[in-house]
């Protein structure tokens, strides 16, 4: 198991861009980040260093499911009938059953060397609402998690789970915050969307002097705890006579893409290879295949400092996809920065072709995949397909992000021919993203 | 990974007795098990050898979730503040989430060796039919599954799992079997029992001479195939300074219990330790700790031969705890036989008592235990505390069987003070007992 994480900041060909402060449009400094995260995050956030040490705690606690398997998929391998090596980083064996806590954990403990007692934060499809709860109660911290509203409803188990390891959980858009009752008052049936539950855990984090916030994808911290995973295959790729062309993880603020993918963007970057990148989002909510580089809110409400991302605009309201953890507006930072250096490429993946790659790995390898999971390995079949038609033998590495075991209602719908594709027009983007009072970049 | 499976049988001190033709009351020949079972199973069925080959067709399957973690509950041994280390084998990081898979996968297997195309079984809460649904499709074999009524009702996401994987599930009893309609007909409203769900299965099975019949438990060669746990637990101690005083596992039919203690019990046997060997059942359905040891069935129906076991009678119907793996009449013959020769204890605990052992387990080591596993649980904190009032340091040993991802509705119950304990009288299980026309056993 690595005893370092890989801080890709340290061989970017062009920097990423500072965060500005809404206000005086000037980078933001640590004193403006402290009221939301301990210092050693803050610190990390900025760092240039390329190794960056994971604390022995937080190794202990890694080593309840890492280092996690490398697995060929040699029965997905021969349903694809494809001149192709399939293999996939398992991250569901984790007790939340994503790669989530891989960055819950660090948070949690960092927060806790700095004494915080209490910690608020959101969730999409309870990925990470449901790792944070697990990695805090390890550190006695208290948790609130606002869910965003259309998965409280479509995924009650992941609230009990949150439960079970101790933390609260309230629908978002709530009545708690300010922001949720703005929002509410504009449109009391709003389904909720990660912008909205990110302002109000801010809030809720701001308003209490002992509380902090903890964020699970975007900024540069987060990706800094994922590249674990990469890590990881890097080495167990040297036990095999394999190694990938091709890596490819689904996005939806850039986490567990970059886990699995920044050891490999260093290896074309500083060791002369080629391996195609590729991120793959919903068609519902393509911010990197269609949105645009500019400043924007991490947030929908406008709490956050100004990132430099492929944002779709913080007001979009993405369709209520079931792959709720990717419907989210921007894009973070550092990945950003590397999509805009041609440094990986982007696809997108309607839903119903989805469930379709979900079900087909389920029923050739056996796990059955999160509705998150299903882009990444919708885009490995296309791969794959393209190897049969140019006759080019190719080996892929994706991430298995997490399980669907709590997502099963999902999978009924589409069983029932009951999910639908969404398309998001041109004209929507462009007048969602106009409508900012953005900077523009560059 | 073991490359064996250990077979009790060759060490145990009184062999078991056979299983007997109903109608005859002699011993059941092959060809009596033939039209349920292939030929290699029925072999292992009464082999006397001490190691049986695993072949490397399972062991492929095997390696996706195999070895299994080996784990030191550090926190959780905090929190019991008492002079014991803990150890778990963590079993549910296989993709249906238990330890059924280290027998469905096997059984596939031979099926599909002897040209098997169709299969039935019955499940309890969903861990064995979801177990085996995810084994049936590494080999092309139609499976459908009859599920315990009450677990269809309360564990919907159970139903989900297997449809992904492709098999049929119906909640049991059903109109499909004679054996069903004639328990509707005396109760329209019967929550079903595993009892009832074998019958329909075997029924269902022997109806048509393509399909053969598969059982997740109690059988002697179910519990063959559950060793790798242990064999494994054993290997992965050599690595460690510590060795188990005590080994704990849940008890349903017996096979979580026999995959992680017979090897233990052949220490025992052969090499002179002396670990203590804790089964534990629910109160509510207490077949070692109250009931008797005689020929009875299998199943409600009375469809299977007659087994040697301690059974609380064919028609007992289990109170409708959420732990539906734990529901059935009887022991294995194979447990049965150790459990009157003394070599491993009994013990039965209440609902409310395993789930709050849960959930302190959840809340200390992060993972969710299913209601089944949570039995082993509640002994291991009863161990704990009477080694604090003793003084008496000791090293434990469980297994943990499944995780309760999909049985969180039964968490949401127990938080809202919804749950009950469940007690059976004597008179009751004497009734039960007293009714069989069951042979007597010696």
């Amino acid at each position: 198991m690595p005893e370092q994480w890989y801080n890709i900041q340290a061989d970017m060909p062009n920097k990423v861009l500072p965060a500005l402060h809404p206000a005086n449009k000037q980078p933001v400094g640590p004193e403006d980040l402290a009221p939301l995260f301990p210092m050693e995050l803050i610190k990390q956030e900025v760092s240039q260093e390329r190794y960056i040490e994971i604390p022995e705690e937080v190794q202990d606690i890694y080593k309840i499911w890492r280092p996690s398997p490398l697995i060929r998929a040699t029965n997905f391998e021969k349903a694809l009938d494809a001149p192709v090596k399939i293999y996939y980083k398992n991250e569901s064996v984790s007790p939340p059953g994503s790669h989530k806590p891989n960055t819950a954990v660090p948070q949690a403990y960092y927060n806790y060397k700095e004494g915080v007692k209490r910690l608020t934060t959101e969730t999409g499809a309870g990925q990470w609402g449901s790792a944070l709860s697990f990695a805090t109660q390890f550190f006695g911290i208290e948790l609130q998690v606002f869910m965003v509203k259309v998965s409280f409803i479509q995924k009650p188990y992941r609230k009990s789970m949150m439960n079970t390891w101790g933390a609260s959980v309230v629908a978002s858009p709530s009545d708690l915050t300010e922001s949720g009752r703005k929002i509410l008052a504009e449109d009391p049936d709003s389904p909720g969307s990660l912008g909205i539950a990110i302002s109000e855990a801010i809030e809720a984090a701001v308003m209490d002097e002992n509380t902090k916030y903890s964020l699970g994808s975007v900024l540069n911290h987060v990706l800094l705890h994922q590249t674990v995973i990469g890590l990881e295959a890097v080495k167990q790729f040297e036990k095999t006579d394999d190694y990938p062309d091709v890596v490819i993880g689904c996005f939806g603020g850039g986490s567990n893409f970059s886990g699995i993918s920044f050891p490999f963007i260093r290896e074309n970057l500083t060791n002369g290879k080629n391996i195609r990148i590729i991120a793959v989002e919903p068609e519902s909510c393509p911010k990197l295949t269609r949105g645009k580089f500019l400043y924007d809110f991490g947030d929908t409400v406008g709490l956050t400092p100004l990132f430099p991302m492929y944002t779709l605009g913080h007001n979009f309201m993405p369709p209520k996809i079931h792959a709720g953890g990717l419907r989210y507006h921007g894009a973070g930072p550092i990945v950003s920065q590397l999509l805009k250096d041609k440094l990986f490429e982007a696809k997108s993946v309607g839903q119903r072709e989805c469930f379709e790659a979900g079900v087909k790995f389920a029923r050739t390898e056996g796990i059955i995949p999160a509705p998150e999971t299903s882009h990444a390995i919708a885009q490995v079949i296309r791969e794959a397909e393209q190897a049969r038609k140019e006759g080019k033998p190719k080996t892929i590495l994706f991430n298995f992000s997490g399980h669907g075991l709590v997502d099963m209602a999902a999978y009924d719908q589409y069983f029932a021919g009951e999910l639908k594709d969404y398309s998001v027009s041109q004209e929507e983007i462009n007048k969602s993203v106009d409508s900012l009072e953005a900077l523009p970049i560059g």
